[in-house]
C-alpha cells in the first residue's frame, strides 16, 4: 500500500518551513548578493586555526573524545563556558552548563522540558523565524509582546503575563534578530522581575552580544535573574563557526537541567565531542577576544555601508541602526510588499527574508530583514543599490 | 518565587532515566570491569588516523566546513553513505539518505513526524532501552510483539498490528539490543510484507550488522521494501566512533524525508559538518572495511571468554550465543533478581545492565545484559568470574 499524508503525525502536518526554504535555495544562483541569511563572514572562518587545534585536542584526549560521552557536555568545555561567561558578567557554575548544539537546540530543549500543547510563549513582535518553527513544533501558543525603540515594553509583557499564564518568554535583547534592536538597560532588571514574580521561564537568546561595534555593552538579564528562571542561551556560531555546532545554554534550576538533559539525550544522546573540545581549546588559548575584535572591524564597515545605501530607497523608508549583531530592519512606505518584490529582486542577483515571517500571525508585508555579515561593503553597496532600483522598479 | 515540579510539562514529568544513569555512575570507580555499556573497545578507536583525516578534510573544504550547511546533511556524506549501504545490499539514492547525530537521532526525527501522543509502536520483547525512552517522551503507547531465538515472531506482529493499528514497528533484526538475537532470514521478507500490506512504518534499527564474528551477513528486511514503509537507521559509531555522532536514516518516501529535514532543523539546524567530512573522507579512502575486519577479530575473542565463562554461572542459567554485535543476553534461574544483585556484583567490581530496564511493562528480574566489547578477553574472564561468584553468595 501507498504512504500518504495521514500517516503523519497531526502536529508535523502544518509544518512545512517552504517560505524560507524556497528563498535559500535562490541564495545558489552565481552573482547572487545575499542579505537574506545569518552566515558569518567566510573570513571570520578559520578553517587553518581549527585544524591545529583539532590536532592538538585529538593528541591531547585521544581515545576520550572518540568515545561516548556524557549528556551534560564535555566537562572541560562546561568550565571553560562558565569563565567565557564572566566575562559577559554571567557568574554561573559549569554545573549549570549545558552545551547545546547551537542556541537552537537549548530553545528547543527548554520548550520540550516546559511545554505541552496548547501552553502559552510570549515573544517579541517580530522575532527569529527559526525559534517559530521550534515554537509551532511542540504545539505552543504563541502570543507577541509589542515592542519600540527599546525592544519589548515591560508594561505590554505584564499585561499579557496576566491575561495568557504563560510558562516561556522568549526574548532576544540584544541586537535583535530580525530588528537588530537592543532592548534598553532600564528595562533588563524590569523583565528578571516579571519572571521572578509570575514565575515565567524567560529565555534569553543572546547570540549576538559580543558582536558590538559601538557603544558599551549591557547586562543580560540573567544578572538580573534571582530564583533561577531565566535560561540564558549563547551559542559559538557567530562567534568560531556555525558549521561546528556549539552553544550553551545556562540553566541554574537543577530539575529543570535534568529534564533538559533528559530530552537531549533522547534526541543525540550526546553533542559530538571533537566539536566541543576544539570550542574549549579555542577559550583556553584566548583565542576568542582578539577574533572578535578583528570580525567586529569588518562587521562594522559592513554595517556602515548598509546603513549609508538605504539613501537609495524610496522616500519614507524606516530602518533600524544597530550597534551591532548581522541585521537590519527596514520598512518600506505602506503600500510596498516585500514578499511580492522578492521575484524581482532576486532577478537582479539580490535576496533578503520578507518581514512577515518574523510576525507569528503575518502581516507587515512592507518590512524586510537584511543581513550584512555576509559580503564585503563594496559588494553591499551594490547589493543595496540593486534592491532599491528592484524596488523602486516594482 | 521558587520554581516548582508543576512548571515542568506533563509529558516529561514521568520521565526521570535515573536507574541507567544511576548504574553508569558507578562505572566511574577504579578497577571497575563494565559489561553494563554499549561501548566500542578503546583499541578499536583510531585519534591519529581522525586527526589527519580531520587535516586533510579541513584543508579540502575549507571554510565550507566551518560555515552553515543544510539540514539534509553534507552532500559527500549523503553519497558515500549510499556506497556504503550498497555493500549491505541496500540500493538507496543519496538523496534518500538523511545524515543523523546517531541511529537515536534517526529514530527520534521518525517518532516526531509520524508519532502523536497515544499512537501505538510495536517493538520486541525486550528492546532497546533507549528506543523505549524516546517513544516515551513522544507519548507513544508502547506494545510488546513475542520473540524467540529466530526474532519477532511475524505472526505475533500481524495480530497485534490487527488489534492496535500501530504507526511504527521497531526493530533491530541484527545481533539485537538487548539479546544478541538476530532476525532469521525466512522472517525477514515476512516483516516487509506486512508492513507494506498494512501500512505500518517498519524502523529497521540495524547498527550492529557489520560487526559479524562468524555466519553469513543477512539481507536488511528494507531489501523487501516495496512502497517505502521501511525506514533503515544506520550508525558508524559502533564502526567508526561514538563520540563523533554520525549515522544515517534511509527514507524512501520524500514526504515522510522532509518532515523528519524539518524536525532536526528546529533540533539543531543541522549536524556539524566536520565530523560528517571526517566520516565521508573515512569511507571514500576505504579505510572502513579493514578496520571492521580488524576489530571484528578482537571481539571476537572478548565474546568467545564471555561465552566460556557462563559455566562458572548457577545451574539452569541460559544466555544466548550471538554471531556478533556487542551483547549476550541472559536468564538466571527463576528466583534470581538481578536488580538486586547489582549492588553485590558492584562490590566486586562488575557491573551490568539488569534485563528489567528492556521491558516497557518491566518484570523479568531474572534477566541481564551483558555487554563484551569494552573490555579484553582476560579481563572478561576475571570480570564474569567475579560476577558468577556474587551471583551465587546472593
Amino acid at each position: 500500500m501507498k504512504m500518504t499524508e495521514e500517516m503523519l503525525s497531526k502536529h508535523m502536518q502544518p509544518i512545512t518551513g517552504s517560505a524560507i526554504r524556497d528563498i535559500f535555495k535562490l541564495l545558489a544562483k552565481p552573482g547572487m548578493i545575499s542579505f537574506a541569511g545569518g552566515n558569518p563572514s567566510n573570513s571570520a572562518l578559520e578553517p587553518d586555526v581549527v585544524s591545529e587545534v583539532a590536532q592538538s585536542v585529538l593528541k591531547k584526549y585521544g581515545t576520550t573524545l572518540l568515545q561516548y560521552g556524557g549528556t551534560e557536555g564535555f566537562a572541560p568545555l562546561r568550565e571553560s563556558t562558565a569563565e567565557f561567561l564572566k566575562t559577559c558578567g554571567i557568574s554561573a557554575g559549569a554545573e549549570e552548563i549545558l552545551p547545546t548544539q547551537g542556541s537552537t537546540q537549548g530553545l528547543d530543549l527548554l520548550l520540550n522540558a516546559v511545554i505541552d500543547p496548547g501552553d502559552t510563549v510570549l515573544v517579541e513582535s517580530p522575532t527569529f523565524l527559526g525559534a517559530i518553527q521550534c515554537m509551532r513544533i511542540r504545539g505552543a501558543n504563541i502570543v507577541s509582546i509589542p515592542t519600540d525603540e527599546e525592544g519589548v515594553i515591560p508594561e505590554a509583557a505584564e499585561e499579557l503575563i496576566r491575561k495568557h499564564h504563560p510558562k516561556i518568554m522568549y526574548i532576544i535583547p540584544t541586537f535583535q534578530n530580525p530588528t537588530g534592536i537592543t532592548l534598553s538597560a532600564r528595562r533588563r532588571p524590569a523583565l528578571a522581575e516579571l519572571a521572578n514574580r509570575y514565575g515565567v521561564i524567560l529565555a534569553e537568546d543572546d547570540p549576538y552580544r559580543d558582536l558590538r561595534y559601538e557603544g558599551e555593552a549591557l547586562p543580560a538579564i540573567k544578572q538580573f535573574d534571582e530564583d533561577g528562571w531565566v535560561v540564558y542561551l549563547s551559542s559559538y556560531s557567530k562567534l568560531i563557526s556555525p558549521g561546528m555546532r556549539v552553544g550553551s545554554a545556562v540553566v541554574s534550576n537543577p530539575a529543570l537541567l535534568r529534564k533538559m538533559v533528559i530530552g537531549k539525550q533522547s534526541q543525540d544522546v550526546h553533542s559530538p565531542l571533537l566539536t566541543q573540545a576544539i570550542v574549549d581549546e579555542y577559550l583556553r588559548r584566548g583565542l576568542l577576544p582578539p577574533h572578535i575584535r578583528r570580525i567586529c572591524a569588518d562587521y562594522k564597515a559592513q554595517l556602515d555601508a548598509m546603513l549609508d545605501s538605504f539613501r537609495d530607497f524610496p522616500a519614507g523608508t524606516v530602518h533600524t541602526a544597530p550597534q551591532g549583531g548581522l541585521f537590519v530592519w527596514a520598512a518600506l512606505p505602506e503600500g510596498y510588499d516585500a514578499q511580492a518584490l522578492l521575484p524581482a529582486c532576486v532577478e537582479k542577483n539580490v535576496a533578503y527574508v520578507p518581514g512577515v515571517h518574523f510576525y507569528p500571525e503575518g502581516g507587515h508585508e512592507n518590512t524586510l530583514r537584511l543581513n550584512f555579515s555576509n559580503a564585503p561593503a563594496p559588494q553591499i553597496r551594490q547589493g543595496m543599490r540593486a534592491l532599491a532600483e528592484a524596488i523602486k522598479e516594482g
